[in-house]
């Protein structure tokens, strides 16, 4: 059944500390989760928008990926795309943005196209809460939903997140935004707060650290695929979020409740185990090559290196 | 088979952000670390000074601990015990040093006394590695010899660290701490950097975020055992050694290589429980009261958190 993603599709430049930098590249929420969640499930609905500035030739990277769908990705006619900049400080957790060019994201954002109204497994990347919320009620049919967030809505649109809270399966953020959030200082009291505002779960993102589950049924931690191989983190968070929405789908399809504990737990796996894949390169290019042995690979080592006893 | 600890027995007074605080409590690497090992594996003999200003209260605390030996606590006329007094910062994961009085940690070290030569296991906490040298020495049918160290050493005694690293089988130390020491920015390869110096395995703390092994046969991950429960982190990291010690201990004394990369993960994860006990309260208040049971308890419930698929 379809997973649907609702995000961005933008141009990069970004620099690293150690292997050079690389301009207007793919990059964009929806084109590092799709890519990754390509691995896991089909079909894919891509809902964006680009201005007519998008080159062909990033078209046809995102186009590299089976199953996804770009039917709903709107190119506007004198509008530009959104760009961003940004530099890897020298640890590769942390970096500066060097600029963002709203472009399209600063117009109303695109509408669901009716033939992806039916869609059953729903991501909503970050991206205004309200905006969230207004794309979320064109999916009646969802059996799971998701959203990101970032420290911005946490700032400005509080009671907006809250709303949508409210209304969703799961919410992904990162460790520092679970404590803007809620006011606490610790990962399982943060995301536990979270769960009283309306979800089953939360997933608590640390980069290089792993991440948290808190779910009403459970909790659980993974580290990250430890590597040391870090070309261009970008895309981490998304490409992340996609391996475990593809994996749920996956799952949900073989009749498996994918907002149980046990299925979110694997799903993190998988998405941790794409993710360490995706900063081996910059933009989509280890994603490109990258081959459904591969993955099988890292995620039984991984498995291996968590298991003790 | 003897397990000995090598360190401080001090005297700490700690503030923390929402538990108060307490003046004047047993703390000290061996003393956290002893108390850790207690529960798997027996004699664990302590090698440490203290002053005599040494209340008999703390003694008696110490002596909470069955199978621990004190026959190698000096108490020195004339001298003062080792005093620290520090405050956590609201995130728990920092701190502030307020005072530290060196007292007998500026004399002499004190000599490992004849009967504890024949010690199997060895663990020489944090000290200047001149120092952890001198009592690796006095060590001669030791069968796994670990070291912690700190930033301070890595800064002003950067040969002698080395050349410890040449005669020991594991090191222990900080995140921070290993790309300090070796440059490297990324902890598989400053760890990896670290076993070309000399070790069989690097274990690299990361605090609240669990740690990683590096070992010549393989690498594991593990998430700190997620807990909302913290009132003061004091002797987390001695802990988490003593538990992981007298784990090898124990795998050691049934035949298992305790160099080994199986049974160096699952120590691990024992230290990692043994430690989330010890921050649910100052000083060793929660290990003094801590049973069997519950460390089995939570320890089969953090397989299961860390084990998926």
């Amino acid at each position: 059944m379809p997973l649907i993603v609702t995000g961005t599709v933008g141009i990069d430049t970004v620099y690293t500390p150690d292997h050079g930098h690389r301009e207007n590249v793919l990059g964009g929420s929806c084109t590092y989760f799709a890519a990754a969640a390509s691995f896991y499930c089909d079909p894919i609905r891509v809902v964006a928008a680009v201005g007519d500035d998008f080159p062909d030739e990033l078209r046809k990277t995102m186009e590299l990926f089976e199953g996804v769908d770009h039917s709903g990705l709107e190119v506007r006619q004198g509008s530009k795309t959104f760009r961003w900049g940004g530099k890897y400080l020298d640890n590769m957790d942390q970096r500066e943005t060097l600029y963002t060019d709203l472009g399209v994201l600063a117009e109303e954002p695109p509408a669901v196209p009716e033939a992806f109204r039916d869609s059953k497994y729903v991501f909503l990347a970050n991206t205004h809460p309200s905006v969230q919320m207004g794309l979320l009620e064109q999916l009646p049919e969802r059996a799971l939903s998701v959203a990101d967030t970032m420290d911005l809505w946490i700032d400005t649109a509080g009671t907006e997140l809250a709303q949508l809270c409210g209304s969703i399966d799961g919410l992904v953020l990162n460790f520092d935004e679970a404590e803007q959030l809620t006011g606490k200082k610790n990962t399982v009291a943060a995301a536990r707060h979270i769960l009283d505002m309306g979800p089953k779960f939360v997933v608590v993102k640390k980069g290089e650290h792993g991440c948290s589950i808190v779910h009403r049924d459970g909790i659980a931690a993974l580290p990250a695929y430890p590597t040391e191989d870090v070309v261009d983190p970008t895309g981490a968070g998304d490409s992340f979020a996609g391996g475990m929405m593809g994996a749920l789908a996956r799952e949900g399809d073989n009749g498996v409740d994918p907002t149980s504990f046990a299925a979110i737990h694997r799903a993190v796996a998988h998405g941790t185990i794409v993710a360490s894949y995706n900063i081996e390169s910059f933009s989509l290019d280890r994603l490109a090559s990258l081959t459904p042995k591969e993955l099988d690979e890292r995620y039984a080592q991984f498995a291996r290196m968590v298991r003790f006893g």
